[in-house]
């Protein structure tokens, strides 16, 4: 069982006029935010408000960069070859990192969004891609990526990865998550007990079997409505459980 | 007269199936280059290739922001607040610096594009915003402006600013230069002359009077269809004059 | 005094994974909606809806051309030249008809959104532009523009007109509109009190004097969030006073 | 072989500053032209423009929807659902009919773009929703599909539907096209060799082999280079063959 683990949320995915999740309770009940960096979601206000609420709660902060598709709010897949993959990264990256300079922030890690994290897991070319992009801007960036073969091979060819579990979505028996694209509110008190699985190594799959699990980081989306109220009961039961929570840079230095 | 001056260009101004300007043969001919940034042109990959050029050419890499309007190509007046503007300079400075981190380049420069740079001239809030957003970067970058009473009073209040002329612009009688929507091409030799009277110090208004001027740099369009033999044209005739054409950086630093 | 009112909403305004207004509460409670487009906000899948809503409730459908800006839904300024005003109109018009079309049901009216329609307010070659692109669809298409001198004009050049004055916004003492940005919840008396003054013939200004207006259709924003009981008490308000609530076409011909 | 059939351009596809293809020569060489909405390529000028040029050409008009993705040109899959695709449609045809409605131009088919093209071929459902939509507008609306079997399984749901043949691409040898990101010129006498070899029921695969081909309509891509020569040649050679080349809605009529 492991005794630290980072807790990431997606955050910063409100768009102009229209207003989603809860950025200014959530971000201080985590240890790592993934920012949302226009292409999906997040336009520049809202990057810079995230930005400067993650360095006043203390949290992490990662950019979160999406497919180009606003309508769809990068939950639709769409084809990038590596090189448009790497593109992406970069360009939403160094997005966040204006706003990360003005006020002497750093970025710790990149997490793909939505289909485009998708796309990373079924297309090696992509994930390598991605990794590479990462490690270019510095050998301490971190990808985060989810817990598995992909990320597994990623880190065995040199970059700094997160693996990352997932405490508010249902796995399928091969080990993928199953995503929303208009998330509903969950059991805090079951994604507290998934959370505590993966801590302990397993996450159930939707037909009841258990699934290893090996993870650096566990995930809770900013988007679902009772985001808050997950994040404060999987930190209630970790804390119950001694296991600490904390950022994904600590916790891989010590993988 | 000077005899250093700085000579920039506009380019990365494709987009997608789209092409514009000749990057390839103009960036080696000036000193430093803006790069669009994907609001008004340019997108990921195209930022990537003006970032390489621009470092195999030793050309000064500076970010292009425009505002957000691809249809009009940022020529096209959009009343962004002052906080508006910094936030369009730190997300399109930042992902430009995605594209430059990647390959170990520097950005030394800022210039707001088209219609974005008209509203710095009209709007002295947004012309504070702008240069308090770069220079929240790094004191070290520079804004660009067009030479006039704004630059002038942004560079009293503390920031680093490169004041700018156009070898391939009009003015008209108060100094403010007349935006073409779509660039048609202009004789290289009457640009040269404009160049070098610029050097000078002055240029002439579509009336026919003198402005003073005092640039640390002279613009020169990228989608003007004949910018290269532009580029060409004033660099021979400030090698016949025995001006020296140098990055802004060396510019200012010798103001 | 009028006997017989429009009532309007702008509606339609969600974008994707964002949700905005409540159109299946509000369409039934006002006889002309005005459906957002796709620029400002509306997606396609919200404008069959928003379109088949109206349909279902007997609510006469009108297509709410925005400008070219989701992230500042359509509330900045942006400088459109008339003949690009057209086309916006024509573009957006048609977008919706392409729903209408497919369940058989009319658009009848147009009405520019948020700083669209400010700029029909201010350049009357914009507000000629767009009201005969309106016209030239359909001689029966109504134009929806500000009660007031441009109305007028445009009127007496032979479009049709609807003049339009609001029971949720702030007037100034020259009979301008106050637009807000983010709407807040007004008192839903106070603005039944405003739409009954309307009627007959007067509203007040910020400054406390009285303008006087001639109004075919009163809107009601469907982006602020009580809107649902604005709309809940004009109605009351209007049939204690015996004012009749009937769709813009019914209320022209009768003028 | 075919005594007449339908010779189709998509066109339309400059976008603001960005020009591409040669409307204006290309329009009257071709019976049919499908015009991009705005989507993938097309900006409302450009829309208002082709439509006037299509009816000063007599040539039939035709909307070209394509997937949401500008920077790609609409060639890059995105997943749309069968429901996205058909509201797809409905706004990129009503887009164009608003140009249509303006000059009393009739829009006869509708034409899915690149990958939206792509994605109707390979998933039957959306193939299904396209036609299903096309048809809601107008029993007379023709769906453009590539000639095979998808084509005839939703003409035999009753759908009209014209079948496709491609004088300007390359076919696999199950009958696929294989589409070019970027075009490069193509001998004009090779695609008018392989255009009579479609008149004539046939088509030659890459690998040399023949496959049978029932066609409606034959399309020349507009953004390809040398287009118009490309469309000479064809008129020329079915000149010499005595193919008679009219709209879509003619050759339909007598199949």
């Amino acid at each position: 069982m492991k005794t630290v683990i980072d807790l990431n949320a997606d955050a910063g995915e409100s768009f102009g006029r229209w207003r989603l999740g809860n950025d200014e309770a959530l971000l201080p009940l985590v240890s790592s935010v993934n920012v949302a960096c226009g292409w999906h979601a997040g336009d520049p206000a809202t990057m810079r408000t995230s930005t400067r609420l993650a360095a006043e709660a203390g949290t992490a902060l990662g950019a979160h960069p999406g497919l180009p598709d606003l309508a769809g709010f990068g939950r639709r897949a769409l084809a990038l070859s590596p090189s448009e993959a790497a593109d992406a990264c970069l360009y939403q990256y160094g997005a966040l990192r204006g706003f990360a300079d003005a006020i002497g922030a750093e970025i710790t890690h990149v997490k793909p969004h939505g289909a485009f994290y998708g796309l990373t897991m079924r297309d090696p070319a992509v994930a390598d891609a991605v990794a590479e992009a990462v490690a270019s801007v510095s050998p301490e960036l971190i990808t985060v990526l989810l817990a598995g073969p992909t990320a597994d091979r990623v880190a065995a060819r040199g970059s700094r990865v997160a693996r990352e579990a997932f405490a508010d979505l249902e796995y399928d028996e091969e080990g993928n998550i199953i995503i929303e694209p208009d998330p509903l509110p969950k059991d805090p008190r079951a994604c507290a007990d998934k959370a505590f699985g993966i801590v302990e190594g397993r996450v159930a799959s939707t037909s009841g079997t258990w699934l290893d699990v090996d993870a650096d980081t566990i995930c809770v989306h900013g988007d679902r409505p009772n985001a808050v109220e997950i994040a404060t009961a999987i930190r209630e039961r970790f804390a119950a459980e001694g296991v600490r929570i904390a950022p994904m840079r600590e916790v891989l230095s010590g993988r």
